[in-house]
């Protein structure tokens, strides 16, 4: 580490005692035993166990693993839907020492190939209607050693030249039910993932014990969350071990509901368990908010949340659906983070010094990214590095340093592009911070436009035309422009049900909020914005679509 | 550590970063810098300020303390009223490494004396109304090489033959604003305390930064705090760090209310501040509790409070106490722990399953000490060290270990009577576990009244006592008897304003409860039992005065 540590006088106290995952589980089946984990099957039925049920599936699983070989250090591969058998990995793998390595199912083939060999996974655990996106790369899976079938069916066998396979649940049927946890050093990696998304290729992280311990009780802190409280697990479990919000559950002895298989065109599947499982805490996007919401609105009977909060990340909450749940009973809490900050950063809450705020201005107050959670050192700097003033309106890179965030990235050379010397992360987000602490991200730095020597907020720009009535998405990017190095075009999708709506129009819309110099040259009406895997705007994609789109139609 | 501990993959993430007491006050000072701390003065009045202040002027005494030569390691004695200088020299002296020695003002001179030898304390912080206890032990103060007075009047001198004495209030005058702080090794120190009321000398045991750390989020968690409440630090700072609860405040930008000096028979102090200040979370013992609802009984206008949150600890908080406090709008959460547990061990919240027990069954289970809090290893063993069933029944001795549980005394041969090999702490205590998995404590094991090879809880008995509306307080102990071994001998203290109490109208009360040979030989009525200094019944030196009681009265 880059800091001299004091050593003071020494403690008579536990410091030995190791921060482990599996204290979590232990903690739930101990003094929680009774308390439901729910877990949607592939057939829609729910299937229903407890804390001590799960321990004791958990226990069979680590048996069942450690004689397959698996040893500490080793890495496996898990790619699943969120369901109770990935809680389960969870649970076994970095409770025997072992690192369960998240692979997202919608990366490329080659990013997939590239992961499984960078990280050198040796056994992997698929679902079975994953199974053919490992199929694809069997050339690329050398050393793989073994396979495992995730499936509620415990006789499947997939049709397969990948060897040798076996069934998950028979695995478990054939184990047995006592098992002593090691302690675990607190430092040793637990889980593994790659990000996704961004320039060439995925880039590795570990995280330890220690720091998913200590984001949990972070998490749990930001959420407000205790025994009273049912999870639902929504952020994919493959993604930034789905926020880790799922460890909260045992840790507080919560009840913990998995919505198995679910897609941005079906999440009328989380709504219906919001409701019929009386949901009080969720994590989502709104990429999956919005659709939820637009199938509510299709609902006769509308529902009624009761202390319902939704840990919204990955972009701004619209303000309007915010709104909508507001009505509905339902907290949207915007927080803010990363796959390099497991993720929790910051989150929305209202400080109680503006208790009197206006209504509007609380809303706008909750468009933020929020306050930064207690644990962590941060800061937002300018180009040389110096913190800039909290005046909302000094614009800024955000760099974060704590136990839940990463110091390097896995065997990668492009570490030191985006971790300091003295051990901060580089987020490469645009950030302002307002007189009241609260931080906005403007933008991804290499969004920005720069146009004429100026910047233009691609984030401001779209959320303006989000706002519109009729529009259901929009996307701006800078392109190349002959004379003013770049310019801003807008793709937008409207609504199914809207009528026609024309460029003048959404300018106008937009028109007070901004100089004129700032609006779009053009805005594009376009069927669908392409996305990234995790459901962002693939402004990279855009990019080198649209790279000469004002060359051509302006000097061409 | 006893246990084999297993390296795993390396982690990728921040497990360098120490969690360090000062990481609190910088959170606060930062992101809510305008959230007041509040004191009361000797004189009655409050001193104000908020956290941006409170950072400025601790940075000013860590400048003084390092100015005045205090090293990391180095042990500094406070003995201080719950004040906003107590709160200060808990961050400065922790902030640069240095250890906070607790003194207990209400010890003996010759234990104190043998505290500060045994520590090593180097320099002393002392309100000037303590001042006494120091001189009177001048003699023995060898070691101290200086001595800083804690007082409203920053002129204020006292008259003594202790020298060098500096003034608090001009130190942090005369210190300047700017002050770095280092990173301290997390398993170094940050605060010391000695264990009183047992036999022989008091034990020392010595938090570290990593304990306390742990430990506030483990105590947020149980209380449910968060930005929104205020806190009231009833609980003596010099006495188990007054159980952490006032390092939550910061942690969470809450507000922050010291009471300054009180005692258990101004307790009206505190009540008024808690209607003053809208106090929402505080701490303390049925001794002081109990006061304090005696003196709201007196007001004409009831106060109405709103999710006041009454962590409640030391011994069982009376039912009918619980009850009142329900009907002000005050919840009294029993909490379970000790000097050498931080303290928190247990809090007795209800599970969502238990939420169809009748209001009699679960006031009966409020009176437990609780669900252990999530983080720890626990278990209860009978003398062959097996684990007890959890049938409500059986009764073992409570065993803890975890990150803030003491792993050893300091420097004291009698750590080997406390810990096991494998580390857990001998709490002593006897304890039940239901089927539900609340423990109850049944009684100290020395205080279990063996009779004719049969054990009587001398708890249930005075909690009995206790129950009948004219009894104020009562403490029942084990007295050497010819025939049966020990019988018990109940002290009884009758409220000043009841009327005459017998000894059959009292064991006719108790007898539904119990069998008639588990009853009292005698019921003593005395007009107070003498206590510890921290409130607790003083068995020992009950014990020691009535030792002879039966022999001499049925043999004599």
């Amino acid at each position: 580490m880059s800091d001299a540590v004091v050593k003071g006088f020494d403690s008579t106290f536990g410091d030995d005692f190791q921060l482990n995952t599996i204290t979590f589980l232990k903690y739930a089946a101990g003094t929680f035993p009774e308390v439901e984990v729910a877990s949607r099957l592939d057939d829609g039925r729910m299937f229903r166990y407890d804390y001590a049920q799960a321990m004791r599936r958990v226990k069979r699983l680590a048996n069942a693993l450690t004689d397959m070989g698996v040893q500490p250090g080793d890495r496996v591969g898990v790619m699943e839907w969120n369901t109770f058998r990935f809680f389960e990995l969870y649970f076994a793998l970095s409770g025997i020492g072992a690192v369960l390595l998240q692979l997202n199912p919608r990366i490329s083939h080659q990013d997939r190939a590239y992961v499984l060999q960078h990280s050198g996974a040796k056994l992997l655990c698929v679902s079975d209607s994953m199974w053919p996106l490992m199929e694809a790369i069997k050339d690329q899976l050398d050393q793989v050693q073994g396979y495992v079938l995730l499936s509620d069916d415990p006789d499947k066998q997939p049709e397969t030249s990948l060897a040798p396979v076996s069934s998950y649940e028979q695995l478990l049927q054939g184990a047995g039910e006592e098992f002593v946890w090691p302690v675990i050093d607190e430092r040793s990696a637990y889980s593994g993932a790659y990000t996704s998304g961004t320039t060439g290729k995925p880039k590795g992280v570990f995280y330890s014990h220690r720091s998913i311990y200590l984001h949990t009780l972070a998490i749990a802190g930001a959420a407000r969350m205790s025994c009273e409280d049912t999870l639902m697990q929504t952020v994919p479990m493959f993604h930034c071990h789905g926020w880790g919000v799922f460890f909260a559950a045992p840790m507080l002895g919560a009840r913990l509901i998995f919505p198995g298989r679910y897609t941005a065109e079906t999440t009328d599947v989380l709504v219906d368990l919001l409701i019929s499982e009386k949901v009080t805490v969720t994590c989502g996007a709104p990429a999956i908010f919005l659709p939820m919401l637009h199938y509510i609105n299709t609902l006769e009977e509308k529902p009624r949340f009761k202390n319902l909060r939704m840990l919204s990340g990955a972009t701004e909450p619209p303000q309007a659906m915010m709104k909508q749940y507001a009505e509905l009973g339902a907290d949207v809490v915007h927080a803010y983070g990363a796959t390099e900050t497991s993720p929790l950063v910051t989150a929305n809450v209202l400080k109680p010094s503006l208790a009197d705020l206006s209504e509007g201005d609380k809303w706008e107050l909750r468009k933020k990214q929020g306050l930064p959670v207690p644990g962590l050192d941060w800061k937002v700097v300018d180009h040389n590095d110096e913190e800039i003033p909290n005046d909302g309106k000094t614009v800024g890179e955000l760099l974060v340093k704590g136990p839940w965030i990463a110091s390097s990235y896995y065997n990668d050379s492009r570490s030191e592009d985006s971790f300091t010397t003295d051990g901060f992360w580089r987020s490469g987000d645009a950030a302002v911070v307002d007189k009241n602490g609260y931080i906005k991200i403007t933008d991804r730095f290499k969004d920005v436009i720069k146009s004429g020597g100026e910047w233009i907020s691609s984030i401001d720009l779209e959320n303006a035309i989000m706002a519109h009535p009729q529009v259901l998405e929009a996307a701006v990017v800078g392109i190349n422009h002959p004379k003013w190095e770049e310019r801003p075009l807008a793709l937008v999708v409207v609504k199914p049900e809207a009528g026609e709506v024309t460029q003048d129009e959404v300018k106008e819309f937009i028109s007070p909020g901004f100089a004129k110099w700032q609006l779009p040259d053009e805005i594009l009406f376009v069927p669908e914005i392409p996305k990234t895997s995790v459901g962002k705007f693939s402004k990279k994609n855009i990019r080198e679509t649209y790279q000469d789109y004002y060359a051509r139609s302006k000097q061409g």
